[in-house]
């Protein structure tokens, strides 16, 4: 029986060995949840980038730039972090360089993975599914918010785990925590999400309905992976 | 109304400014149950050191030395980490010097505190009461095992919020994920315990009887205070 481990924020990434596992990133709001949902509009791929000067680079490329900082699309670029911002047919078949505040630093904190997955609630299923056919170690990799742990990824871990509690065995006390979560909230995601600070911050944005879709379980059925530096499926 | 935050492991305490603030270095499962029972059995201070070698040092200079790796005593060390060894009235007014696994590292990683406090199970109660009075911003430094989080001191953190919850406002994630947890376990500490990794590790090195007093609720009314690099009350 293959095994699952949790790392709770990317500062804490040195501590795996992460050497022949599937990493599975999560930033449920919203990086991983836009990734899934822009590739399953037809985008192409996606290319994480660290800054919004890369971002910019790549842009002047022939890429279609997006850039997240603070919540907010950064100034001069038409996409930012909401997955509403692709759902259209307009992307379908392009190139994206995507920046944002949490998830890509995540990314860059993998090292020697075997390969690497994107999940989010609305590819919960998706995401369980290809890890029960991989039949590998795995590390499900939290992107929280600048370093710290946060509320809505352990969950997402949780859930995942839960999914998977045939299948593997749970490695070390972050995959117990994160399944315990889980457990407490009894499926009631946004409710239990309600204090959490990033829930506060989208809210404050007025970004209530990005968080309502972030919340959605299995709306896609794809599962997005990193190939040659850039994302798709 | 003062704010109260956690930090799940020495590896993350760079994200906090502990500038004004209390805070409470907590290793449940064994270092800070153990300075707490010592203090109250009459041990006058505890000097914490980072090596072994600074431990063989200061018991050159007449300290008592008390050395713990890996839930072991050091060979050439009478004391090591169990709260039971320091039980007896020959440590009374005696000066210790104490190197752990994990506790040792978690107060080096504190930096611009303005006051440090030692908390466990066996004293809870006394923790909450001295928080209570001081009426200042606090934060809860758990220790993890070997910087990752750990799921006893993270339970610990959620029942010392528990009994604040009226007194402090919870800031950032990690305090309301510990207090989700405390919730989920219904003080049922050993249970839901049961499959962490330290408590495996203990119980295979055959220390129950440990675990079980660990997991003691306020059994001592002290709290242990960090004053000119030593721990006293």
């Amino acid at each position: 029986m293959p095994s699952i481990a949790v790392c709770l924020s990317p500062e804490l990434a040195r501590l795996q060995d992460f050497r022949d596992k599937v990493a599975v990133v999560v930033d449920v709001l919203r990086a991983t949840t836009t990734m899934v949902t822009a590739l399953d509009h037809g985008v192409k791929s996606i290319l994480p980038v660290k800054s919004v000067e890369e971002c910019r680079y790549f842009q002047q490329k022939g890429y279609i730039g997006a850039a997240e900082r603070g919540g907010k699309i950064v100034e001069g670029f038409k996409l930012g972090n909401s997955p509403f911002d692709y759902m259209t047919p307009d992307l379908a078949g392009q190139k994206i360089v995507f920046t944002t505040t949490n998830g890509t630093k995540t990314i860059h904190a993998i090292h020697g993975a075997d390969k690497i997955i994107f999940g989010a609630f609305v590819n919960l299923k998706a995401v369980a599914e290809t890890l029960t056919r991989l039949d590998k170690n795995a590390v499900i990799v939290c992107a929280g918010w600048e370093d710290e742990v946060n509320l809505e990824d352990t969950l997402f871990a949780g859930a995942l785990l839960e999914r998977l509690a045939r299948e593997f065995s749970f490695s070390g006390d972050p995959a117990i925590l994160a399944h315990k979560l889980y457990l407490q909230s009894e499926g009631k995601f946004s409710m239990f999400l309600e204090d959490s600070s990033h829930m506060r911050r989208l809210r404050n944005l007025d970004l209530q309905k990005d968080i309502d879709f972030c919340l959605t379980l299995d709306r896609y059925n794809c599962v997005p992976e990193m190939a040659n530096g850039e994302i798709s499926l």
